[in-house]
């Protein structure tokens, strides 16, 4: 960390804040320009605030150099986390992975027409959703728990891991069959869902917010992982900009930048990126080719008479072109 | 609501689509133009997810005409939504308010110190964090109920009302004595928790989300009102824009634009929106000159040894001239 | 164009200006709700101002159905325009193009060396510029008409077509052995330097701004086509939001998106985006994968020595690497 | 500036960088971390690029400590910058400023009769554009240089003071009688036309780009600045952000933060900022407030018949309220 000093400041008063700092365990490097005098914080700063710090009287600015997360920071774990369901799926370290199904719950029946599709396609995740955060609270809010129960039949018959969105932590209850249990982008900083869930031994599909920082995302994970839980995968799934022809702007730099500064799985959620389904599979191709470790996408028998999100669901037949499309090109990457 | 058909659509779909919305309860005009035909909705279409007609085949694109909250809009109920608390604090309809306090209840000789402070100067509502969220689950996480517990001793010495953030519905209980619950931005689309807090009667503090639209703000607000609790403060915090000088950026103009849309109270929070102390007095003066119903304002008697963002408190004395010059402006404001 | 009118308006107001619209040529279709009367413009609405309707005393709010772009517009040009190069090179209509070289041209020996390393790896087009928008007036400012002249010697030795960037019509003068005019981010709405390049015959390769939607970026190219070049490329080269770990954020949609809305070539620019070298190689497979018809990349011999922008460029052998992988992505997905 | 090395580098490879910076002429502090080493480069550094320091092999990151702008730094410059005009007009140093009139000149008779309105309100600057960038380039592109000649008649019968913009550095032939020549948001960065406004002596109104920096407008200046002309007054005019219920949106911070970094004047334009005529006046109070140097504002006497921007102009009598409004405001500041 690094601390530059306001100009003109009296010497007791910056050895009075040098003091302070060694008091926390630091070392503390002086350099002294004609202008301008700049402390470097020698040591372990990831739990020295960058506000508190900007707060001290004799201080102008604050830059932190060290990242402030460190269970998620690839510098103390090399190794990429691999995290691995019941059915025998891995995510992360190298393998390809595909989330597929309807944005909401509707039946029993469709939950299950759907799983045996996307299971004849080749993925291995079932996608459904029963708790619903929807913009308006006149929208479909979703089935609830008797929607857990629907995507657990699709489960028992197709053999297809679960995971689906978890809003509250009261909920959790109804979440003992779900193999992941998602954070949505609207509760990424929710941190005391994420806390709770950092005491589970779930796997959590934490999504980005839609205004989040690469840093705040890692930061989220970190509260799941400092609490204990560390089989975290990241989810890109569009950001907010000014650009409104397409729901959100899929960010395809987050998978690099993140497989750099962490080891958790990165995987792309392109139906919530565009909001539109026309460019799913490109976007689809996009993230396999940036490297990404897996798709989120969402299918749907019949998306004109879809609860939720239909203008963004592709259909069965198109996941299938999708996910050999797809399967191809990380191949190809594999190999290069 | 507008819906823009494709090029080339066979004249039963686009009977199918319109039989399909009237049977919605509404009525259908129809324009048909060389390149283009549109069906302008008429009717309450306030419950017609825009995302789900556009999900249908033959449609291209959907606009929304008019605005999807109620309960919140303006056009429905004309007058100035004023909330009175027990202490004859009264806010909206012409009044101007001020919160202000700690980041974080700290200690009860902290908050009950300060209390007397802010009263003097002509504050009537004590603000202080017991639940906080923050960034880093390494930083300082709030006392909890005993600070809550503090912050009750404060308004039994002083009569102030209070104002404090809720994080999770759980935390409900801990709120008896305090007098307005406080949304954060990162939790204002937790629909579960407002859901909750819309069966309180409570009034709510709901501040605007770092990329929350106008739109978003009012339909988190109807979230709450069609839950029943119509006791909603709007509070504009600063959003996040590509500008990293400062920490957010006010938006001012939410001010002029959310009165003509909707009958609740806003007030400004310039603390958090610059994150900077010494520019929270001007943007003070833009708040009150622009027309916000109050202002919330972070006051603390040794920022430098705050718990947390004390980058951004003014002290006491600050606070004092603070007030006092926006209580002019508002004087000459009302009298232009 | 659907025209919102004010609730309560006269109805002499509403046919006053029924009737001046219907004298700019078009033919209005009246809607008529409980709260909201909306008026659809039929007709070509290309040439009538959102903004100017907007004004109009009786209207609440414009929306534009119709493209404000024609030129640009597949809709009237349904065929892909294809550039061709005096050098045999062919850009758009499903080929894949490399532009490749130096931020700037340092010297007449740097130019011709790098040209021959980037034409040995399959490079067609040598990019390197000679006028340079830097940020500050202390940085290097770029050779100008001198770098030129290097340009052409590489050209001669080597075959390869130029693009090189024009930042102000004066600089016309200088061109004429230049192949492809650039136009760059901080320049795509300076509208006279359109206006004089629509009059050129020479291929205009068009920057999208740091924060221009793609509807401004098209309307930039109708500037250059209106003035009659439709010779036009277009390039993503990264936004401005609010992540700024990178330089910009890559906006890989924009490639299905311009690819459904215009007929002119897209390319991507992944060293400006990202603005560090690492990532280079994962955005070119991302971009090749999302469809794009090209990559404009810069390479430099020793990026630590570079003139300017260094920190983005990549070495010849990494290009080589590079180029070999996007050209087997582009195969596939030519096959997919 | 402080370099952050990346971890495992060679002593040598360290050792030649240092030398290297050495050759500067600057000083370099080294402090050693556990797991980081940093460089503190102490002198002046605005000349050192932050990008070509970022492109050196062994070098992380960079972070700049010191402004790399110098003729606008009010480190160098304490006292208020304060610009005079022939008629008398004092633009900064603790008057406030009003510039008022059409987007754009219609006609002789529509310049003279508005500018007699204005002035008889109290401003003592017209504006009115005379060449105009427009998205489209099928809208009105102003009346050149016979617009010019329709402001100047305005002059002589008036005393106003004129601004209007240029868009191009050929167009220099026409401002003779224009006593502050404006730098439109979209040419905020063509360097060219900057550097030779930087040669003349006229005030230049330089307004901040959609989505420029406080730094980059700020190097926008020192462009100007640097080629020799010190007389450059920056404005406000609302920045592009997720937001689109308004067009930009009005950074009010602007005005502290510029004023504390810089010694130029800094006014506002809430005409273009919200693009909503009747949000203007709140607007304006909210930029006098804030410590604004002087308020530009659009006035037409007829908006619905304005040839551009009609939607943000005010009429002559609001202009003058607001006229009375603002000046109440600023005495109230002054006073405080």
């Amino acid at each position: 960390m690094i601390i530059k000093l306001k100009n003109g400041v009296k010497k007791e008063k910056i050895e009075e804040l040098i003091k302070e700092i060694e008091d926390m365990g630091l070392k503390v490097s002086t350099a002294v320009g004609e202008n301008t005098t700049i402390l470097g914080l020698l040591g372990d700063t990831s739990k020295v605030s960058k506000d508190d710090m900007k707060s001290k009287e004799v201080v102008d600015d604050v830059i932190r150099i060290q990242e402030p997360y460190k269970k998620a920071n690839r510098k103390f774990h090399p190794e990429d986390t691999i995290i691995r369901l019941n059915n025998g799926t891995q995510i992360g370290g190298g393998t390809f992975v595909y989330m597929a199904g309807p944005c909401s719950v509707e039946s029993e029946e469709q939950i299950v027409s759907i799983a045996k599709k996307i299971k004849e396609s080749g993925a291995t995740i079932l996608r459904g959703g029963a708790f619903k955060p929807r913009t308006s609270p006149y929208s479909f809010q979703g089935y609830g728990p008797k929607a857990i129960d629907y995507l657990v039949s699709a489960k028992k018959e197709t053999g297809l891991a679960l995971v689906s969105e978890i809003m509250e932590i009261n909920q959790l209850k109804y979440f003992d069959d779900i193999d992941i249990l998602q954070v949505g982008a609207r509760n990424m900083q929710n941190f005391d869902l994420l806390k709770e869930l950092g005491k589970t031994d779930k796997p959590i599909l934490l999504k980005r917010g839609l205004s989040a920082t690469y840093e705040e995302l890692l930061m989220a994970a970190e509260y799941i992982m400092s609490n204990g839980n560390t089989k975290v995968i990241l989810c890109e799934r569009g950001i907010r900009t000014f650009e409104t022809a397409t729901r959100n702007t899929l960010d395809v730099t987050a998978v690099p930048f993140l497989h750099e500064k962490t080891h958790l799985p990165v995987i792309i959620d392109p139906s919530h990126a565009a909001g539109i389904a026309r460019y799913v599979r490109d976007l689809s191709l996009s993230a396999v080719a940036v490297g990404a470790d897996g798709l989120m996408i969402e299918v749907h028998e019949n998306p004109a008479k879809a609860f939720s999100d239909g203008a963004q669901c592709i259909i069965p037949d198109e996941f299938d072109m999708l996910l050999k499309a797809t399967k191809q090109i990380h191949e190809l990457r594999k190999s290069l």
